[in-house]
């Protein structure tokens, strides 16, 4: 084989049509890779050109495409991402959702930066990668279980243990607006915007990868001294050595103090009454303990943010050593339903991971069902005798089988909570916290002004990967531009620093890193980044550059979304947040932000389009005629 | 119960929820009686509103609704339509089908003008309407059946047999993209845009509908004149005699003369060779008398246009007295398709009324399939061995068969021929003769160059009954502004031409009335038409008023279609029209006729969106915000 233009790539796209099963291999662009870097970026650039605004999300002509950056499964750290893209299902829009673990390193491993599937197969199929052979194989034994069985069942079955597999779990099958897909046991997974559910549309249970490729590094030298670099300050940074010890579950406590974490849907500032520890029992150090048996790594991180977790015995048992909660399960599934038992918490993680369903649209979903069952506007009769209140964990695990299954009432939360509020009417609507249909992450932009504008106006609904501002808001950054924290209850300037934080987070994730690459390799991490998008790529990558990739790649994003009919209106949140109070004790203040931040995107203000000269400026000038007729 | 401010409507909408089985009555808003009259009008509002951008076709989210108009039902003749309005899975945008037949007026003898279904139920369900009282039922018992068989099962076990049933046959139950809704015993049918996917995909096997509920006419007594006027007239103008006598077969030999019949996916100009009948074999006068066994009408319709057929052995043989081919069947199945056995044609024609298959995308698509096939991009390992050339009746049976099952090849072709296409590659679109996703219609644009517009930007696809111009190309229509005939090959006013009868056309369907309304009653008919539509409501109408009515109908639907993400680049037409002469000798001349369409149309040219000034001038200011943002 050839060597490609360009390091950090296997060169390599696979197309798998699973109407026809035929396969194809072609070269990724090198004005793609160059243009659009990878992740979200290349596999966006791909789902803009196929996918028109007449092919629906459950449509066999809707693409489901896993797409890796360079730096994945390069020696460099942190770098263990690849990224789903489609058009979603939940939001009707532009969708992606960024994965961790070791799938999109092996799937380079075996050959490919890219695999495209589209149509859908008569019987359930899976495809094998075999170190750069595809093998589209039946599923039809696989269809039906839970994604860890699943995973394990094909490993054994290909004679592969050390193979990586991503599958979805029943609610992909069942079609759950909110499906994901799990990787790595069912222990990691690319949850957002549904994109489980087109999998189990085009009848795709699994992708198996396997491969002893190694991805070339133009210059071995520099990466290997950035790896050093970086795990030496993993290891003795006070502040990297807690985030390796508590994980994201040791931000809770700190996330409720801020008002960062919402409790009750959104409705709230209490959570655990006089007496009642309330978060602490969920939090780490705290209750978490309970569960916590362990840590892991995603590949090759020095990190290890993952939590492992069990619970031993009672009705919230679990398998040994499983993939503990993340602070967004925590927070979504435990004050946001007013859920305050930990093993329950572990419990509704598990069940999420086997059925393969997103842990933040189910907590916000559930949350509403819970406040419109208090509200009456849903009573016992409709939850065939589910008593679906705040704090009741076993109704919400109950509830999560059937959404799984699609049984009952659970058919309607299997829609997620705008579709759902819809069928329920009575005024539900003002509930559904969400944005274009997808459940917000628990990152309460009442608490940090920033997150108005980022939450109202990003491509793929209520988001916290694309650009959470928090960062800069408490500590500044330098080289940003933003010297100084920031007041985080004052609007001022929050419309600008949202544009900026998204742009350089979009960076991150098409290079293929994991957002928490920033925080492991040390404030100012910009500079070491971009040398080893340098060392790996062999092209040469300034701070400017890299942000006008991440812009690049935002208004491609942006622009899919207004082709396929998205308008101005739907940049906005939902009444509650902008009415009433958080535990912070603000209001999201969106009217003084959202003007500043379409100034800083170059966005049209009346339409919220990209502007002709914004899209010139990005190299986007043939996307103009789309956007503006 | 108190009457209604209208005459001519029941004044009652259905509203329908198949996943909470939840059902409730509203009244139909008389400003939208008013203003958009019924079927795709009243429809296409409640559409408009309710069916945002995000929500797929298939979907239970989308609408499907059932809309009849002020005339249907009436005692002035030739009224017997309804409409099925929805966002069609063909083409993504707005979707609406019309059906005659008896059941539209049933729907108002049992006490409604509309039903609205939403939502998906979780096993097959079915909705009988009994003289006012609606039931949802199981219809596990009739899954599976094909229209007829479903027809007559369910109206024998509701006890009913003179109850009228709108089902959808196997096609409509496994997606297939240009499914219809058959009524009447699966002899008429709702076919166009995939209404009956929708109806599948919410597991709606049939809606029964029975009453006894007289719709209200204004004045009786001019009603009752009109009736007898419009009867003699159709008993003893000579025109009227040959329509009641040939029906619309009787057309397919002067359409083959015209140029206005296309032949091998539109790509040739013979048919028949020497000494070869040809067409003659499919014709009435001519082979179709060896199936025409007698004639039908629709409800209070004197024409009777209907033809009765039967093939009575061998492998064609079909049940006694079932629907024979329309002219559009004939075309799209016979020449179109290179065949000339009529008892085959009447084979194809009754196994879509059974399966619920639109006649005129399923020849489009094996047309389509047909010429990949010999043009060597589909092989017969893809067809599974079936030898898939122009002329082989029994390969177009044998691939409806697969089509309606989705198996093999079949899977691929019952996506229709845009989509079909796609997965197959290898340049197969331009084979593809269709107009946003939807196989056009049987008249030829080449043959009349009003007919290119219109093909290209009717909001619905390529389509027939919103505005043929070929009655005004050739007979010129005084009250409508043409008082002499036009010359077919010039493109001189033709765009206006399009316009123009677009808009009385569409008045014509909303107000109930068939398309046939026109030659039965008489040009001109418009007076007599405007007249009764005052008797029966008691809203006086002028032409203008009407021309007005259906202009704003016609821009609501592409209002819809720009929300959802249509462009200017989509009204256009196959590249083969453009460029291969047709058996007339021409090219469509679109470019020629495009400018001044959109001129008359007051939609802005650049964009084709209609502009602000436009809306307003239609009453639809509330949408210029969606269109223009």
């Amino acid at each position: 084989m050839t060597e490609y233009a360009l390091g950090g790539y296997m060169g390599q796209i696979l197309r798998v049509n699973l109407t026809t099963r035929k396969m194809s291999k072609e070269e990724l662009r090198p004005e793609h890779a160059r243009k659009y870097i990878g992740g979200s970026g290349v596999g966006g650039r791909i789902l803009y050109e196929e996918v028109p605004p007449w092919v629906g999300a459950l449509d066999p002509q809707n693409l489901l495409i896993f797409s890796t950056g360079p730096a994945t499964g390069t020696n460099v750290p942190t770098a263990g991402r690849h990224t789903v893209v489609t058009k979603s299902p939940l939001t009707g829009y532009f969708g992606d959702a960024s994965g961790g673990g070791f799938w999109g390193a092996n799937l380079k491993f075996s050959g490919y930066d890219v695999l495209v599937f589209t149509g859908r197969a008569h019987k359930p199929l899976m495809l094998y990668v075999d170190n750069g052979e595809p093998k589209l194989m039946s599923a039809e034994s696989y269809w039906g279980m839970d994604a860890r069985e699943s995973d394990r069942a094909i490993r054994k079955d290909i004679g592969r243990m050390d193979a990586r597999v991503a599958t979805i779990g029943q609610a992909g099958e069942k079609l759950v607006r909110y499906a994901a897909i799990m990787n790595d046991e069912a222990d990691r997974t690319a949850a957002r915007c549904g994109v489980g559910a087109v999998m189990g549309f085009m009848k795709l249970k699994a992708v198996g990868v396997w491969g002893d490729q190694k991805v070339p590094v133009r210059d071995e030298k520099v990466a290997a001294t950035i790896y050093k670099e970086v795990t030496a300050h993993v290891k003795t940074d006070p502040d990297k050595i807690s985030f390796s010890k508590n994980g994201t579950p040791g931000y809770l406590a700190e996330a409720w103090e801020l008002g960062d974490a919402p409790a009750y849907n959104w409705g709230r500032s209490d959570f655990g009454g006089p007496g009642d520890p309330g978060i602490e029992k969920l939090a780490y150090p705290g209750g978490y303990e309970q569960i916590l048996t362990g840590t892991r790594s995603c590949y090759l991180c020095p990190i290890a943010c993952r939590r492992v977790s069990q619970v031993n015995d009672g009705k919230y048992r679990t398998e040994p050593n499983v993939e503990g909660p993340e602070y967004e399960t925590q927070a979504a599934l435990g004050p946001n339903c007013g859920i305050d038992n930990v093993k329950a918490l572990a419990k509704l993680n598990d069940l999420c991971n086997l059925y393969g369903i997103d842990t933040i649209s189910l907590g916000g979903t559930l949350a509403f069902a819970m406040e419109c069952y208090e509200k009456g506007l849903i009573t016992r009769q409709d939850t065939a005798g589910i008593e679906l209140k705040f704090g009741d964990a076993d109704a919400a695990i109950e509830m999560t089988h059937r959404i799984a299954s699609r049984e009952g009432f659970g058919n309607i939360l299997a829609e997620g909570s705008r579709r759902a509020a819809r069928t329920i009417g009575k005024g539900a609507e003002e509930y559904a916290i969400q944005v274009k249909g997808m459940e917000i992450a628990m990152h309460d932009p009442r608490a940090f002004q920033g997150g108005g504008p980022h939450y109202a106006c990003t491509p793929t609904g209520g988001r916290h990967t694309e650009g959470i501002t928090m960062g800069l808001e408490r500590n500044g950054r330098q080289v940003l531009g933003y010297p100084n924290p920031m007041d985080r209850f004052s609007t001022q300037g929050k419309g600008r620093a949202a544009k900026v934080i998204e742009d350089w987070w979009t960076a991150i994730n098409i290079m293929g890193w994991c957002i928490y690459a920033e925080p492991a390799w040390g404030y100012p991490s910009e500079e070491l980044l971009l040398r080893s998008y340098t060392a790996i790529t062999g092209i040469p990558m300034t701070l400017r550059d890299a942000m006008k990739a991440g812009e690049r790649v935002f208004n491609l994003k942006k622009a899919f979304n207004v082709k396929h009919g998205a308008t101005r209106a739907e940049d906005t949140l939902p009444k509650r947040l902008l009415t009433l109070p958080g535990k912070s004790g603000a209001v999201v203040k969106l009217d003084e932000t959202l003007p500043e931040y379409y100034e800083a995107r170059g966005w049209d203000p009346a339409t919220s389009k990209p502007t002709v000269e914004k899209l010139l400026e990005l190299g986007l000038g043939d996307l103009s005629k789309d956007i503006w007729g």
